[in-house]
């Protein structure tokens, strides 16, 4: 029987959602303005990948999913918290995320700050309640200069210039990649991964994560503003460097094909238990939004 | 032999300095930019009275200095990124702080933005380093929407309002003291205090904290540009809450002092080891800046 990728990612993107409703404050929780603003922004219904991530990664070693789920969670935090940073006028400056008005249009700037401020630090209580120190400094090390913020700069400090391919091969494997692959690699470590198994799983999360960004790349050229949930082209409009503007789109496409079929390539030695990431690096691909 | 804190002060302020000059990444390692802003901040000379506080926690219950001073370091950038994001034009919008120009007048917002994310997320990885999920968890919670964040939110949110006085003890014992106490619980907690030690030191450390804030206020109020660093008479100006406006400067005093007076006391059962904790007290009582 072949795996049912659909069923897989729909059991668990319910778990993931039910998890976070439970680890976030309610709205009607003082101070109520800060806890409404989180909830709006990790509520509004994202596809939970590296939530999901967290959990494969966790399961190729022969981890369960509920062992992991405040960790999965505390990715989807961080996620969320530099979305709502990225997006403020100072910044991005994008009114839609997700088909919605940005947390700032909706709160006012100062309560988005502090919106994203809160949700990296629950991040990491959550992380503290699943007992790893490994964990919580896996996560600091992606999420931080050397990882996702240090993309971020970059990435912003070259608008509207042009840039080369390292440039751009370091801004997306830092400002996206970094925070997928150490998804992976932290519920592998949950799970108590072998060296060797951590050291594939890890490489397979470098492949996918720049995968994922080549595609968003693609997607933000192709897309329109009903598929994406923001306002398509504006990356270009922005000046954003992106891998279909610097290498066409077929190119581009190409990479991202050779990318997914090196994870897949690098995960062989992990047998069966496995699949949800070879499924997810075809979904990672194939996907529209 | 008296307690000497002017030595005491001096000899962790540069042990503090050094360690932050070592844990904070270099201003030409790339991204520069955004590790240069790390540095303007956090190097700008500050009293480090958190961190003291931390191996003052310790101290307290047989710790040393150097075996707690990852965590000290930690509470030092927290403290540093929430001043940064303060200060941003859609916060306090203040142009000064500790006598320089802040740091998105420097760096620009995005930078600013970006520097405080990446300085509370170097606390963490920090954190880690001293192998403690309870001192995770800790500060987690202690610079969350139930602490720091929480009295931010509702700072803002009481700007140019008349506020009652639970308000203004919510706003207080949020913003400013919920951190000062996790900071020596913290140095505390990794030096192996008991229970009942750990209690104490709490109890103090939510005293010395609001008594902290309510003498930032009245400074602010009688101070001027040259003594405080920043524009003085600052909270005013932007009616924000502040005990003198409320209680008047005598009232606002004396509940100061006796905040100090009720941590000392709390304090007696940990005997002549906790005494740089009672001359810290001393000291925030009396600080002229």
């Amino acid at each position: 029987m072949s795996f049912d990728l659909d069923a897989y990612l729909a059991e668990r993107r319910r778990a993931v959602d039910a998890a976070l409703e439970r680890f976030l404050p309610a709205a009607d929780t003082p101070p109520a303005t800060v806890h409404e603003a989180m909830r709006y922004s990790v509520l509004a219904g994202g596809k939970r990948l590296r939530p999901i991530l967290v959990i494969a990664g966790g399961e190729a070693v022969g981890g369960s999913m509920d062992a992991v789920m405040p960790t999965a969670c505390a990715f989807e935090l961080i996620h969320t918290y530099s979305l709502i940073h990225d997006d403020l006028p100072a910044m991005d400056d994008d009114d839609y995320r997700r088909g919605r008005l940005t947390s700032h249009k909706v709160f006012g700037e100062a309560i988005a700050i502090l919106a994203g401020d809160a949700l990296v630090t629950l991040a990491f209580a959550l992380l503290a309640e699943n007992a790893s120190l490994d964990v919580v400094t896996e996560v600091a090390q992606a999420a931080g200069t050397f990882g996702m913020i240090g993309g971020q700069v970059v990435d912003i400090q070259s608008e509207g210039k042009s840039v080369d391919a390292d440039t751009l091969e370091y801004i997306h494997s830092h400002k996206t990649a970094a925070l997928i692959r150490a998804a992976l690699r932290s519920g592998a470590i949950l799970a108590g991964a072998s060296p060797a198994a951590l050291k594939a799983i890890g490489e397979a999360g470098s492949s996918l994560g720049l995968a994922f960004q080549i595609v968003d790349d693609i997607l933000d050229v192709e897309g329109s503003l009903a598929e994406l949930g923001k306002t398509a082209g504006s990356d270009r409009r922005k000046k954003k460097v992106t891998y279909p503007e610097h290498f066409g789109l077929e190119a581009s496409r190409l990479k991202a094909k050779v990318l997914i079929e090196d994870a897949k390539a690098t995960l062989a030695p992990l047998g069966p238990r496995a699949e949800p990431i070879r499924a997810l690096a075809d979904f990672i691909f194939q996907r529209r939004s």
